[in-house]
Formats: C-alpha cells, sequence, structure tokens
C-alpha cells in the first residue's frame, strides 16, 4: 500500500517572533491538506529574556551554551510563549494543533552533547530517536504536532535542541511510516544563484547538479551545510526537501508546487 | 459494559514549586495503575517571575488579574517551566506524560469572564466546554495528560484558569466515558474536625452527614466551598471525590485507599 504523505515545515524565530508574519504563516498552514507537523524555533526571544533576568547570553558558532539558567528561559520561551502562541493561534484558523517538546509522549530521545574542544555546551541535546509510534498516533487522530525546539534524556533532563536538527530527525522517523516532503522556512526565496537577486532561484537540486553547481561557485558558502542536511535526510528516506521562503506558504496552501528550491537525490 | 476507572489529581503550586516535595509526588503518581490524568497550578512562580520583570500583581478574592504582561508570564511559568518540569520527571519515573494547555488538541474551550461587579478579570477564561474525544484518544494510545492551567477560546486568545476549575471540568467531562474519581491533593491531611490536629480526618462527607456537621460547626468555614463544589461535581457524573494530603499519595500508590475526606453522593 502506497504510504500516506506527510509534510513537516520549519520556521525560525523570525517568524515565531513577529506578530503578523506568525498570523500570515499559519493562515496559510492551517489552510494545507493532509498530514502536517510544524517545528518551531525563537531564540531571539531567549536572549532577549535572558538579558532581561540577568542571565548572560552565550553563543559559540550560533550555537546556544545553555546553562541552568538559560535551559528555565528556553522552557519559558520556547515550549510557554512560542509553543502556545502558535497553538493558540492554529486553533483559531480551524487546525487542530497540539503542542509538544521532545518529552511530551517521549516524543524525541536525546543526550546532553559531549564535550567538544573543550567546549561543555551545556543543556544541549544530540538527538538519539524519534518515537514514531507516538506522532504518529497523534496524527491519526487528526491532532497536528506542534514542536518547540527541546528534547529530553528520559531520566528527567530537558534539553535545548536546534530547530532544524529536530525537524530533519522528525522527517527521518517519520519516513518509515509516511512519504516525508521536509520544508525549510526562512527569509529568503531559496537558494539563490545571486544572493543580490531575489528572482535568481534555483528550483530543483539533485545529486547531478550539485556538484556542477559547487564548482561553478554559483551557490553561496552559507547555504552548504544546509544542503548537506538536506541531502543526508534524502539518504535517510526523506522523499523532498525544500528551502523556501516562509511567505511563500501561501503558494503551497493556494496549490501551487513551484516553490523555493526542492532538493532531490 | 462497565465503565473503566480514571483518576484526576490536582496539585497546586506548593507541591510544583519544591523540586524534593514535586519529585516524591510524581514518583508516587507514576507508581498508580491505570487511566489517570494530572493538573496543576503554578501561581507563586507567576506572581514571583512577574515582579521580577516588574509587572504589579494584582489580586481580589484570591483571584489573579490577567493583564496582557501578565498572561505573558503565565505561559511562561505554567505553560512552559511547570508544565515541562512535571512531564520530564514523570517521564524519568516511566509514566508516559503529555503536557497540555486548553488549547493544545482543543481540550478545554473557554470564554473570556465577563466583568463582575465592575471588575475586569483580564485574559481569565471560564469554562465552557471539555474535548472528551481529544482527551479520550490520548489515554487510548497510553499517554497521561498534565494539564497546565489554561485554557483558550478558539479564536486564537488563552486565558488563565484556575487549576481546581480546570480539575473539577474535566473530571465533569470525562465522567461520560468513566468512572472518575477526582483527588485535589493539598498541604492538610483532608477535612479536619479540628484544624490543629492533623490526625482528626473526617474520612467520609456526604449528604446525609454534611448537614450536621455544618450545623455542629465542625467543618472549618474555608472549606466548605471545596466541599460545596465536590458535591456539584458529583451530581454532575464524578463518582467520587478526595480531599488529601498531597503527601499521602504514596498510601494510594501502595493500595490503600483510606486516604483523606471521601466525599460521596
Amino acid at each position: 500500500m502506497a504510504k500516506e504523505q506527510l509534510r513537516i515545515f520549519k520556521i525560525g524565530g523570525k517568524v515565531v517572533e513577529d506578530a503578523d508574519q506568525l498570523s500570515a504563516f499559519l493562515e496559510s498552514f492551517a489552510r494545507l491538506k493532509g498530514n502536517k507537523i510544524l517545528v518551531h524555533g525563537g531564540g531571539k526571544w531567549v536572549s532577549e529574556m535572558s538579558r532581561r533576568l540577568g542571565i548572560e547570553v552565550k553563543m559559540i558558532d550560533g550555537r546556544r551554551i545553555t546553562d541552568a539558567d538559560t535551559l528555565e528561559v528556553v522552557k519559558m520561551m520556547l515550549a510557554g510563549v512560542a509553543n502556545k502562541n502558535v497553538v493558540s493561534k492554529l486553533q483559531g484558523y480551524g487546525c487542530n494543533a497540539i503542542g509538544l517538546t521532545g518529552a511530551d509522549g517521549n516524543a524525541i530521545l536525546a543526550e546532553k552533547r559531549p564535550l567538544k574542544n573543550g567546549i561543555d555546551y551545556g543543556f544541549v541535546g544530540d538527538v538519539k530517536s524519534v518515537n514514531r509510534e507516538v506522532i504518529r498516533n497523534l496524527i491519526n487522530t487528526g491532532l497536528v504536532p506542534v514542536f518547540a525546539a527541546m528534547t529530553h534524556n528520559g531520566r528527567g533532563d530537558l534539553f535545548n535542541t536546534n530547530a532544524d536538527t529536530i525537524a530533519s530527525r522528525v522527517a527521518v522517523g517519520m519516513s518509515k511510516d509516511f512519504e516525508v516532503e521536509l520544508n525549510y522556512c526562512f527569509e529568503l526565496n531559496g537558494v539563490l544563484k545571486d544572493i543580490d537577486n531575489p528572482a535568481s532561484v534555483i528550483h530543483e537540486i539533485n545529486q547531478n547538479n550539485y556538484a556542477q553547481l559547487k564548482a561553478e561557485g554559483v551557490i553561496n558558502s552559507g547555504m552548504i551545510p544546509k544542503i548537506d542536511n538536506a541531502f543526508d535526510a534524502l539518504a535517510e528516506g526523506v522523499k523532498q526537501v525544500r528551502i523556501m521562503n516562509s511567505k511563500h506558504i501561501i503558494k503551497l496552501a493556494e496549490g501551487q508546487n513551484q516553490v523555493g528550491t526542492t532538493i532531490l537525490n
């Protein structure tokens, strides 16, 4: 029997933290037919609230050092404010959302990241496994899981985990049950040939043209890790990865499919 | 066919906010066999964080006036810190908890409380209905719902709602599907004949002895609204209400049933 489709969207803090952008995104997300999951970040709110509470914000290579005080702020702003804003707004658009962290339903197990180059990232979790039975049961009862970027170790500890990583691991995990499309939403229209020209979207990247595009220096170096991660997800069973502008979800809601950059094996 | 049993426990902020008390409670809660739901408060944390953030704390007759800034703190401390601490600790004790507000899964619909005696309570919701299908589905897939004391109106707005009220409304709502036992946990051993004697627990209150106990002035006036609410829940289908010491949940976990004050029709 053919697998059902499941679409996973990841939005970052920039969308979540702007009330108008968030409402516009969620209104279209709610209109999408079929099985779906939303994963969200909200890191700027964590930094802002940390500063308000006098907690030092420490980042190394864009990764947050999460000490015990910062973990409390992550619970407050990601699992609390961001997740409940998204869920309540989706309910307002008629989408039966249910907010989750990796601890809820034991959905995403992780372990504390080991020291790397002597750096202790604190309460940061590397994903070990995704509980596809629990997530599938929620979807099958008509619910739309909305993940805040937190995980747990099953021994009582919560962790901060990168939202891109959660989206990718959930996509891979759910690929055993569904034909999964993973959509990374950000502020650009996709992978651009010319970073200054928003119309220069490369519509499709596959194993054949990727090496050539890289050799020609067409792809911005900042995009390469994202695309490499996309190929990793494809290798592990995800059907399609897309990098797109969060504002263009309205096109998907209206049935267009030529949106952003599609990455295929 | 006989209905299955469902046990609902409500714990207040005093238990949630004390790490040792919380762990002790949750360890026993996790050991309880059968269907169960936990409802928690956490109001002291809301007040403390409000003060840290320079937000005025306003209470009238023990009810919090929830302005827009206070609502954010309720999301942070109840749906964020308190709920995720409870869920992750329960996971550590082998209980497959899932944290919810009334918005998640559209579990509890409410409407903003109308002005009472000219007082605007702000973002405070009065419960309109409980979505027993969603809650039953979660229970039937082996999950243990853990409710933070928040509700929504289905139009995008979240509300602060009294945790005792949520426990009572969920108990009544689930009575159509289950034989529901509702347990209010607090710091006393139950309804006491002598407030200074913790051993003076009245084991059972029913319609027959309640009038007499009140007439004799045996029941402390502060307990009367709680007992009246318990009788209301019984009248609406709840099988049994108990008022007990949160520390005595270990007795229930060990199979004792003579705990606290049982209120029966």
